[in-house]
């Protein structure tokens, strides 16, 4: 397995197959060419014998110095519990670290309790919402109505 | 009617009026809110009397130091033909100039004559695709199948 920086082209090979990599979920208009093309060196994909097999989608706040945001991550259905989103958060994190950046900020849907488990314990804080869902704070609406979010922050400093 | 730069809180009101901003055409999945709370110094508002009457949501690229780029641009039905879209991207030309940024990119459907010739006029050049559509370069799936795109570039030092 290696790890490279995402290029624009990547995104040929990888938008077919975000909706069956989310299990049939909708996903791949979420993720439009632009996130390939502007945040390559934040940005990273985890390759074995020259297939993709994950990648990570980031890139650094321009709102606030401090943080760097992680907007999407995929790993192929056959290659799960083999630590290859590890990897990419690390290969993140490294990144951040580099740049000064203070924070990690990312985001998911009160029903992926996977992606919830996961960031608890990779060091993400859950951040104080409007209400709990199943035991954990949430923000209602927060990308719009009926889309609550789960937000998290991890700090790198401690 | 005052410019501003965006804030998160924007957001709020601005992703339950794009669907009619944009005639019905379903588009506000394509605006999540991670564009109003990363990108604040890059995007613009116009109010009107506290009312949002229009927006530009962009960034400058992480990959490329010299190019910032406009990702949607929004007018309220009933205040087109003001130039408010002009007096939007003059903001944002401003702010990507002050930053030492050289081009500026942006891209549309098609089947979007009002913005093919919103942004020739405006001194964007149509990057060469891959084939011809009524008489404009085009780039074949490049968002994805079925979704051909025409880009354009401005250069600032020009």
């Amino acid at each position: 397995m290696k790890i490279r920086n995402v290029t624009s082209s990547d995104y040929d090979i990888i938008s077919p197959v975000i909706n069956e990599w989310w299990g049939g979920r909708q996903m791949a208009h979420m993720l439009p060419k632009v996130f390939f093309v502007h945040f390559n060196d934040t940005s990273f994909i985890m390759e074995q014998k020259g297939e993709i097999i994950g990648f990570l989608i980031g890139f650094f706040s321009q709102s606030d110095q401090d943080v760097a945001y992680i907007h999407f991550v995929g790993v192929h259905p056959d290659y799960r519990k083999q630590h290859i989103g590890k990897q990419l958060y690390s290969a993140f994190f490294n990144e951040a670290e580099k740049n000064g950046k203070k924070f990690i900020r990312a985001l998911t849907s009160p029903v992926n309790k996977t992606s919830i488990a996961y960031h608890t314990k990779s060091g993400f804080a859950i951040e104080q919402g409007d209400k709990e869902v199943d035991g954990v704070s949430v923000f209602t609406d927060y990308d719009g109505e009926g889309q609550d979010r789960v937000l998290f922050v991890k700090d790198l400093l401690n």
